[in-house]
């Protein structure tokens, strides 16, 4: 951030007044330039003992398979952004049922919401940015080659608590990438 | 949003391609500035039957009565954000439990987490940006005096689980100020 998206001006780094951090301010028309994390918002989409799963059309992790999620948008809630990050790469259409899991992964400013969601049909198709957009059981789950290793940790705790019937809230901080790497075997 | 921050360049309204909304965009560096919604982390903090508020010392809503929150950081988790801003707002020294409750107020463009959290010790004093922090058994509440109706709603169940000794995590989308003004009795 070199700029003031507001009046173009050069910025500066300092801690203004008041606060504790240093922050991108502009001298010319004086707003500061906060920066925070971003929400991104998806689904455990379920029919029957079938998981949705699509794979990445754009990188980063271009080819791998992933969660249908993305980034929140200005005007919407978390539940419906999750809603149509899946309709946009798979078509699916679904009903939300719960907040299932928090994954706070703050090495990359990010804070993921997924929720629990029941697939109205099991007709999916691959949308926008997507390669294919599949239904999987848990022994056909692309282990090996899913984007994220927190999809492998909420895949995993998915088939555990679907099993027993109970959707416990996950809440976990991811450090980094080799965090859950384990997880995903 | 007029200037390119990276660049300095006057920014275009357009749709990109592949994308289905329009952003800011740099002709010049071709950077799309995505704009998203903020999360707020605050706590329910509590000691025995009484819960922990702070009077706001800064605009917008100053003088009237919050729980202690705050706009999450960089480089941080959601829980952590959460313990940071009951710190810097009230001093409390506190474990945090459980995401409690998660409001979306789309037409702000922000989303709330609000995370219960046991105090160590009943010792609060006002920190930065704060008149006064208090704790305040369920019939001492300044209700007349929230800040914001999402308080509200949020203290009222609090003392309703707290009685029956149990906190089912709220999902509440909360469309404009108005929605939830009839609880705050």
């Amino acid at each position: 951030m070199n700029f003031c998206s507001d009046c173009g001006h050069k910025l500066i780094l300092a801690i203004p007044a008041g606060d504790l951090r240093e922050r991108h301010i502009c001298n010319q028309c004086s707003r500061i330039h906060y920066e925070n994390p971003k929400l991104v918002v998806g689904v455990i989409a379920h029919w029957q003992d079938q998981v949705l799963l699509c794979r990445r059309g754009i990188e980063p992790q271009k080819g791998l398979w992933c969660l249908p999620a993305g980034f929140m948008e200005n005007g919407e809630s978390s539940d419906e952004g999750a809603m149509r990050e899946a309709e946009e790469e798979t078509r699916a259409q679904l009903e939300i049922e719960s907040l299932y899991a928090v994954y706070n992964l703050p090495h990359i400013n990010q804070t993921y919401m997924y929720y629990l969601a029941k697939l109205i049909t099991p007709k999916v198709e691959a949308g926008l940015e997507t390669l294919e957009a599949q239904l999987f059981k848990q022994h056909e789950i692309p282990w090996s080659q899913l984007a994220y290793p927190s999809i492998a940790a909420a895949l995993q705790q998915f088939f555990i608590d679907q099993k027993r019937g109970q959707f416990p809230l996950i809440h976990e901080t991811i450090n980094s990438q080799a965090n859950l790497l384990g997880n995903a075997s």
